[in-house]
């Protein structure tokens, strides 16, 4: 495909970036071009450390970066209250946009962002990574099998892991000016998005969130959950907390069959991944065991999953550059889905667990 | 131990009174010793078809076993209505008491039983069987460990099946008359003490139901859920229904530790049973998999958990007779304490989702 290799510039050197870069790295389609700090000795380093190519340019600006007319597409990093300035930006500058989670402050900055992109023509993706999985695909299939799974009437999931002292007191999350919605906004982002995904991405009607929500000293939330309802009667809830140890659950339960995992944002190892399905689970004749037993499934993969989300965020890109196509408008749908559901958990927390309408 | 083994008598030729007079026989403290049904002829199949000695009473009526000055026990599967006429009868012929869940229809009926029993000096059970299994001893091992699990913060628990048309049509667990809490004191009573268990039997301060229960025509919950809040900040959600693929989950996480199983109620197999932990789990250096990753720990069995809980309850029964022993209080205790929360869930349902104080 010509245009390809789509190049890549970096904002910023969060921790998370050294992962991307590899990702961009192993990606087919991809290559690191740029990357700017506003420390430029702290951009050389990272490029040194992550596999940069020795033409790839380094910069002492975000600015610069974007101003590089080389440039295809950002990755952006950066604690979320200033992604509304530098996505807009980036799009404005008509650079595509592969932005982490969570994707904004709220869904009315998140549509300031859209619109940026959208209106040149522009991909956006949030950096799901595992999205991307071929496992994904796989229980996707899984459940949208009317034959195995029929039709899904619950869905829990789970994120929560043990942050150190140190996060608890210094970590981007948990500052209001920088990441204000805290745990709902990093683990509860994965959370809700597994709900969405295993709802097929229908929006429920109404979200009310759980009491007890934990909050630091800033007010910024370390722990919460929710309880998510549909027009069929579908019921999901979730649980996420940077208080516990790292736990990643997705229970999706239809009328004919189950399915499980419990490493579904980061798989237990990169190259293979599993989740376990029953179908028309009964007992034996005495109640003392199950028949038929539930089926473990094993999906390998060559790419890890966030090399497969720089792959397939490269090669819309390459089809916008050479073929003149259009944007994949799933992924932007996809983040504000996601995002109108925080919105929703975080207004009802506010409003002392009421049931919070949700409205596209 | 003289008095031993423990005579058992059965009320009624319900289905799960199948599999608990194939326990009475594996256990090695009791014996079938009689069984009364409304219907004599009913009764004499039951005893034929289920491994009865050929010594064993066979009788046309509850009472006439009661009446036996013989029987040490009884096991009563009765509908849930019955449940207060029939054990409280028993208690009053000095009949030891191993009822089916759910116990009673609310916990003021419940305290007429236990009251029943207390002042008659008898042993109360309720048969919940997997409480039994030595995996659950050796999870209550795991949850117990500061070290390894820390301190409990959440529990998930689900417990469905997909109840076939007849059931739903016909089943006492759908009539309004016999077991009136329908789901919820059916797979509810199971999903709430597996809350109950994680969380060492302390009580919550408040239970919230989710919205959306399932009704059928007559009224009784066919589906429903619930959060439960703890003064420490502990959290809980479950959910129930009749109407789903047989699902049963209970996944415990600490500070320290995580715990899953899915299969709590009835393990996948009797001779052995299995959960995984995962302990201080982190991530590999660039967040690409776990370390370490979690265990998987299988127990093992010589006797099927509804015989170790009638070995159980017989060997109570049997210091009882022959020691002068006081009964066990911990069992009548936590068939109260899940009763409390049953009739807390089903309160908030009928108050319309509001918060119900637990009050003990």
């Amino acid at each position: 495909m010509a245009g390809i290799p789509i190049k890549f510039g970096i904002l910023g050197c969060a921790d998370i970036a050294r992962k991307v870069s590899r990702a961009i790295t192993l990606s087919p389609y991809s290559t690191l071009y740029a990357v700017g700090s506003r420390n430029v000795e702290k951009a050389a380093k990272f490029a040194k450390d992550n596999g940069f190519p020795a033409s790839a340019k380094v910069y002492g600006s975000y600015d610069a970066v974007l101003d590089d007319p080389d440039v295809d597409a950002v990755y952006v990093p950066l604690p979320t209250s200033l992604h509304i300035k530098w996505a807009v930006l980036a799009a404005q500058k008509k650079k595509h946009l592969l932005l982490e989670k969570p994707v904004a402050l709220n869904v009315k900055e998140l549509d300031v962002i859209l619109e940026a992109c959208e209106s040149s023509g522009l991909q956006f993706m949030d950096a799901t990574m595992w999205m991307h999985h071929p496992r994904t695909a796989k229980m996707r299939e899984f459940l949208n099998d009317s034959q195995r799974f029929g039709q899904l009437k619950s869905v829990q999931s789970v994120f929560t892991f043990a942050a150190d002292p140190d996060f608890l007191e210094n970590d981007i999350r948990v500052k209001p000016d920088l990441d204000a919605l805290g745990a709902l906004g990093d683990v509860g982002w994965y959370a809700t998005r597994a709900i969405m995904w295993a709802a097929d991405f229908e929006l429920p009607r109404s979200v009310i969130a759980l009491r007890g929500p934990v909050f630091n000293k800033a007010g910024v939330i370390l722990s919460c959950g929710a309880s998510l309802y549909w027009e069929d009667g579908k019921v999901a809830t979730f649980h996420c907390s940077f208080l516990s140890n790292l736990t990643m659950d997705i229970t999706a339960i239809g009328t004919k069959g189950s399915l499980h995992l419990h490493d579904f944002v980061i798989p237990l190892e990169e190259g293979k991944a599993s989740f376990s399905t029953s179908v028309e689970s009964g007992f034996t004749e005495l109640v003392t065991g199950w028949v038929p037993k539930p089926s473990e499934h094993v999906v390998t993969t060559d790419l890890p999953q966030e090399a497969q989300m720089v792959k397939e965020f490269s090669r819309l890109v390459g089809s916008i550059k050479t073929e003149g196509a259009k944007p994949e408008k799933k992924w932007p749908t996809l983040s504000r889905k996601t995002q109108l559901i925080l919105d929703a958990v975080k207004a009802s927390i506010e409003k002392g667990f009421e049931s919070v309408e949700v409205i596209s």
